[in-house]
């Protein structure tokens, strides 16, 4: 006799995927301790923050030192400045956003995990490859997963097509992570329109938005019909190098409704008893990377980045192998040359050129037989990576 | 045809105690512009970060912002050092934890809500008063709620004999918000021998233990086979003044299961899905007040917090009300003099001595005709307000 655990637990499975990695490159490396091993493999970023980040957080740790500044706890949805940043952001972009539709939160992880305790017994739909948070929270919650496969053929952009027209809550991540590949405004109107006619939800995860560079929607919300479908769900981690000092949002529009209940109102209950906001110093940080100055520097590092996703994309386009990503993406997701498996290409790559990437099998099935780098290394090492590439793939 | 929402939320009550405090207040404050209110209402804390804290956090926004010393992604259950740091802080007050059965989160606001989502559907069984919270996260997730009477009786600390023996999720706080009670060594023995027998887990909420000052136990760890039926959350919100800093841990004992399963190994793919760590500055202003310095420090704010406390315990005293905290507590639970019930006592408090107070209503039935005064005010206003109640209780 004991008290029961939650049982869907136990449909979740291990992921051995970076583990894995993680294991054959120390291998490799017992074996050849002067090779020159360089990682594209990351998810993580490397340049520090921006110097007007840094000046925001020095000035907010003063404060918090001193009785007549002290901050105390934080309102649960973030404070007004924060909120004001983020719809000025959006306002940059020209999606019109009110501050009290911003959710303030410590990582789109949290978010996209949280966000199901506001859904009941729904079918979720998710693209495979994917984002595993997507999947695993799910898991978690007892749902009906339906996989959409994102192909060559669609450019790895699952399309409504592949739907039945049932309502469902479905995850939607542009730029995509991994694939790097980015709904246009007419194929994300598709969804919308989709979205709106079988009563949906779709939660958009828009974390690469600061890479687009061209007419690309940055936002779900620049699509008209979005207000009444859509959730978004967005980060400064990769935009400002946030992934170790935690801050996003998520977006719910007034609108959005289900069974006539408001959608913020659920996520405002759910943030109110589960959260406690963020810490005072970081919203200072998100405030600046924010600012003008901010965007500024923050741009000077996407562009670092995507300096060394047009290297890998050029030695790619040169030697005739085809990949999505790298353009308004620091991802890119190829097909492993000559009919590899995954993992036959990781084997390949480390051990003929000391180059660490990830298997494209390791984020679901559809994976296999491709392959993601990322932009987010050193451009020295990036470089040197794709030099080795050129002369021997 | 829509989405289903998850419907156990329109079971939650619209809390509209800090709401209708606030009201009061500022028509109060309208009517009589001169009036110099003092608030006794509030439960954030007010002195500003220790010394060491804000120097830990400089040099690690420092570090931040250099790519030799950069930090991405954090590790999601907190770096070692911060792991270490508990608990070794532990080991001071004569507690064994060891560093993987800590896992550093936002808050235990956080932790608490998110707990539950790694239990299935058992009776959860809560105090009444109650810090809203454990009762809020469980009607979302839909569980059967049975209340224990916290009561003058039994010195707001309901023991086990209120139940049947049936398995059950159990929350206990100690010291207590919002009675300031704390249970014995002995008392806690009767609940940890209780959980074991019964099959049930303890979710101990110690967020308080920094303001014991006998022989109370800081840590449920303390008592002998607690390691099979228990787990523990705690702050450093109001030890270290953290509540807008935001830094708390989970402690889940390896040897803690429920159907043979490990629950620290739930907790783990909970966090590993939906958290994405502490942010690293945060991580070491952290460490710093676990610090021997940083543990100094903090004592001296708790030191001036309990000193309002015992101004007020003794005003009580002095008066022959009755209460409870005050010691190994900030918070004061007094009965309403006169019969008085919570909001009469609210107003009478507030028309005649220009204080404010929390009304016990606002904790739970259990809670009418008691009232809540905090000891986190400044001392200058906190001792004008005792000086107001001597003179004219």
């Amino acid at each position: 006799m004991s008290i029961k655990i939650n049982e869907n637990y136990k449909n979740l499975k291990e992921s051995y995927l970076f583990s894995e990695i993680g294991k054959r490159v120390r291998d490799y490396a017992a074996a050849h301790p002067d090779a020159s091993i360089i990682r594209l493999g990351i998810g993580d970023v490397t340049l520090p923050l921006s110097p007007c980040v840094i000046k925001a957080m020095h000035a907010a740790v003063d404060e918090m030192g001193s009785a007549a500044t002290f901050r105390g706890y934080a309102p649960e949805y973030g404070y007004d400045f924060i909120r004001k940043a983020v719809s000025s952001y959006y306002s940059s972009f020209g999606v019109s956003v009110s501050e009290d539709e911003v959710f303030v939160s410590d990582g789109a992880k949290s978010d996209v995990g949280n966000i199901t305790d506001i859904f009941g017994d729904n079918t979720v739909v998710i693209p495979d490859p994917v984002y595993p948070v997507y999947m695993d929270s799910n898991i978690m919650n007892g749902r009906r997963i339906k996989f959409i496969n994102a192909t060559e053929e669609n450019g790895f952009l699952p399309m409504p097509d592949l739907l039945d027209g049932e309502s469902a809550v479905i995850y939607l991540c542009s730029p995509n992570n991994p694939t790097g590949a980015a709904y246009s405004h007419d194929q994300l109107k598709l969804w919308v329109d989709y979205a709106n006619k079988s009563g949906s939800v779709i939660i958009f995860d828009s974390a690469y938005e600061a890479y687009i560079s061209d007419d690309t929607p940055h936002s779900i919300f620049a699509v008209e019909g979005a207000r009444t479908c859509a959730i978004e769900i967005c980060s400064l981690s990769k935009s400002a190098g946030f992934t170790g000092t935690r801050c996003a949002w998520t977006i719910i529009p007034r609108e959005l409704t289900a069974g006539g209940v408001s959608l913020a109102h659920l996520w405002e209950r759910r943030q109110a008893t589960k959260f406690n906001g963020v810490p005072y110093i970081i919203q200072r940080a998100a405030e600046a990377a924010l600012s003008e100055r901010g965007r500024r520097e923050c741009a000077a590092m996407v562009a670092y980045y995507m300096e060394n996703a047009a290297m890998i994309a050029d030695v790619l386009k040169d030697k005739g192998i085809w990949f999505t990503g790298g353009k308004n993406s620091p991802y890119i997701w190829l097909r492993c040359p000559g009919g590899m498996d995954s993992w036959t290409f990781f084997d390949h790559l480390l051990d003929k050129f000391r180059i660490v990437g990830t298997p494209g099998a390791g984020f679901g099935k559809m994976g296999e037989g491709y392959f993601r780098l990322t932009a987010f290394g050193n451009k020295d090492a990036t470089a040197e990576a794709v030099r080795r590439l050129r002369e021997g793939l």
